[in-house]
């Protein structure tokens, strides 16, 4: 009978995770997100959904709202606070009539996620980030560059406001 | 060294995959929809984002497409037509005002996903599917039951206006 040595398998497992922690799916950036010091974590493209929203005004963008492991687990299990490591995604795009769908349809209603206007990340660290409820806040443009720091100091007293779920705007869609 | 029998690491795999295989986050169904034969695939609500939309009208709904690997595969390599065994899901939520997230921002304009009211699927097969254009359609309604057989005669005509994308209407959200 054919045997694989342990180290063998380690070797592959080892090699396989840092392929999956060094390619992203949604384009790494270099520079850090102030104040909280993040960057884009890598693959969060190839995260579950946690939900989709719709934004109108100035925003008028299209969202769908996605979770590392750590966080899609916690929602399933309805466990506040969410735990360390736990990351939310909200990858935004622009709110846009599809002319080729209403044109099938033969009526005006269809909108569909326009290109990307930026991305933002919660990261839960409740020693790194004490002082803000144990979340830390990033946002991403479409070109990658981090948001500037007054932005980004807006971000924890919004939040700040959905205590009950810990500070997380976003419910589990089914 | 410690060894592992190949035999071992096969059972463990092959114990993985029947697990993944039967364990449905979405909560799967015995019924199948008509025509096609199809019921809910395993674990759908764990597939990969393809792109978030918004239906008005009667609709009024929110949408998450996701795609199983084949299909997220297929797309990010922008290929055409779409392989065997690529499968689509198309989640529909109420498009419901957030009067919680309006409360905070201080202005109406946020909408979040409200109940499921349906879910539907396309699964490539192009020789089972060969006179629908290798697509296979199923809809199943928020209790889990699916549609009726005239409303799935409607699939093929609608989604065959738009062969140039293989019949697909979602294009990729990056």
């Amino acid at each position: 009978m054919k045997q694989i040595p342990i180290f063998v398998i380690a070797a592959i497992m080892a090699v396989s995770v840092i392929g999956a922690m060094t390619v992203s799916a949604g384009g790494a950036d270099d520079e850090s997100s102030p104040i909280f010091g993040l960057k884009i974590p890598p693959r969060y493209r190839d995260w579950r959904l946690i939900s989709v929203a719709h934004e109108e005004g100035k925003l008028n963008d299209l969202r769908a709202i996605l979770g590392n492991d750590i966080a899609i687990k916690a929602y399933r299990e309805g466990k506040l606070p969410f735990p360390d490591g736990a990351i939310i995604a909200a990858l935004h795009y622009g709110h846009v009539p599809s002319e080729e769908n209403n044109n099938v349809f033969g009526r005006s209603q269809s909108f569909v996620a326009g290109p990307p206007t930026n991305v933002q990340f919660m990261v839960k660290d409740s020693k790194k980030y004490a002082t803000t409820g144990g979340w830390g806040f990033a946002h991403f443009n479409k070109d990658g560059k981090p948001g500037d720091e007054a932005s980004m100091k807006t971000c924890f007293p919004c939040h700040n406001q959905i205590k009950a779920r810990d500070l997380v705007f976003t419910r589990y869609a089914p």
